[in-house]
């Protein structure tokens, strides 16, 4: 079966879940006027919030068996155990604990949830496929992508 | 000009716009075992987020000499100082005083709006348009129409 | 809580999923060149598919405590047995014993989920709402709407 | 075969097609000045564009032989001679006869097209299926709707 | 004329198409248990289906007399000719022949299509510009990208 | 505060606006039945239009801490009067002096964008951040990607 697999074929398979977040821009290191200044209406005081959509990229050769780059059933695992139960729902400066020491800002989130999401993903398989891309889009607008590097 | 229009039109005009706002569904006359029964995630203490997608719709007979339903720069400003003053980048329970005493639920937030925006668009014409319906996506995947009945 | 409720307010509340599912339009009443000429490429032997994206709305009075038209967890429910245990990944010509005698058109899926989800619907709760209106879109360019009529 | 259509079902088609035109909003009965109070930057004198997605629908019974309310190869047809032909690629005030002694806003085109494709629809059937709406998005955040009134 | 490409411009142009066909994941050299536990209700006898959206890049200098990458025209024949005709109303394990020994995963879809594709730009210029990327949406959460590694 | 930038990030940003224009691809060194063979209905005499999606990519490490890459008001009000001001409500080939001696094509508009806006970029901050890529959809089915290359 699946002779198109016959040479070694690097394959690139996202999946995008979404995750409705509250979350305030605020640095206790600068003045009210400073955190006014640089982060506007996203400082006030008991935050605002988003619906969250995260688009997660994984490459690598695909299985000549199966077809797939990877188990998507072991994927909705970890994006459940990761994702969802950590920030979905929640007030991310409030409920968050690896943010507590940030400002939790699109770019700040994505580089988290890489750093999360890198190396369940390296527990998993003897290296035939790896986390390529983390991608946030904040709203239809804005959208922070971070690679690892 | 506009000999299309001789004839009385009755138009519907849409408008959409974005205001992105944490919330919190809890009842205080409820226990809470009861909120957490009947909100679920959504009554977490500090809240979470949506980008809310707001879509107005007005409608009337279309001016024979513009060809407009009504003035988009008024609706602009209408919404500029409605919607997005009141309810962008802000916390619906501690900021938004209409809410006060409510559980804001996109199905109350649509009745709220509704009675903001209705009174306003009332007062700026002879009868030539009413508002029709506002409509808020609170998600990709649920949204809620109110008509004013 | 919620004044803004104290008069009653009709809401129509409207909750989207997405199946995905085959079906092949063939008529064993016509001839194979009738199938041919009415239902095209449609009329394959082995069938096509499509994400059918279904949006179902409910109408009603808000409820005043809640602030909910309903039960967002019951419809999950109902929507996950009726809908997605009979139509997510099946043929629609092999797997549903109801479109047995039918020509699976999204005129006919549509007919054929109204009358599911009515009755559902209309078991759960004392008259306070009703389903409104069946929309399914086959592709971003087509969508049926059926109201019951 | 369609047991489900054995009682008449009223159901509403909606088809979806894009035109890409230029148009200018400009009255010659208005001074230069009455113009760009009115229309603001959409009075330039060449005029802009838009990527017009245009939504018909289309409601009556359900065919109980094909399950189709209409016959989708016909309704492709007339939008092709129709809206395509006249629309597309144009430029709205000076390659569109019908609109020369018209604003082209997007409330004129709707009532324009509604005329045009109100009479079409009509002659092709015994009266089974009527034009319902006619729906333009001039862009994502603006919509007109036409239903005939 | 265009001068802004007297110095050679590297340019990705993307064009997406859709074709909707049914698949049914299954290898016959698994179990019918193993068939179940890798690809769950993907599985099913008779298959189930999608709206596939297939976008295409293709890279080169941009042509200084044209302003044009390439042909949109000979792009739009190819389309129709290798995945419209192959693929669009088609139940990928019965009607492909390129598919008979392959479990029709998105991944080796994919691959069959820059397989095709790649071999036809290559035929029709001079090395100005190659296919770049294949990228398959098997539905909005979903998507696949095969660069040709 | 941001002890996860402790170590450099390396971060992409994407922000999207909207402009509406009309164009007209027509080359005067080509024959009329050249130009009518080359760009088909795109080169009818007054031009037609659409909705530009413009989406700027920048990267660049992000900032220890604010947490951003870069301020988003500075970005604004560059877009605002690069862009803007330069295309939005424009007819691309009588109103914009870049594009006097060119043919309009999203290419050669993806190529003038990114002239323009990597220098203001480079212009405001000490190489922290570059312009990494200008993507243009002219439509949903057509894109132009350019990277400076």
């Amino acid at each position: 079966m699946n002779d198109l697999l016959q040479k070694p074929r690097k394959i690139y398979v996202s999946r995008s879940i979404e995750f409705n977040a509250a979350h305030r821009l605020f640095n206790p290191q600068f003045s009210e006027a400073e955190n006014l200044a640089i982060y506007g209406k996203c400082s006030n005081l008991y935050g605002h919030g988003h619906n969250y959509l995260l688009e997660i990229t994984i490459s690598g050769i695909v299985d000549r068996n199966t077809g797939f780059l990877f188990d998507l059933k072991e994927l909705k695992t970890i994006l459940e155990e990761e994702i969802i139960a950590r920030f979905d729902h929640k007030h991310l400066n409030h409920d968050v604990p690896e943010l507590q020491e940030c400002v939790p800002t699109t770019e700040v989130l994505a580089v988290l949830i890489w750093d999360i999401l890198e190396q369940r993903v390296r527990n998993i398989n003897n290296g035939e496929f790896t986390l390529h891309e983390v991608k946030i889009y904040e709203t239809g607008k804005n959208a922070v992508r971070y690679l690892g590097e």
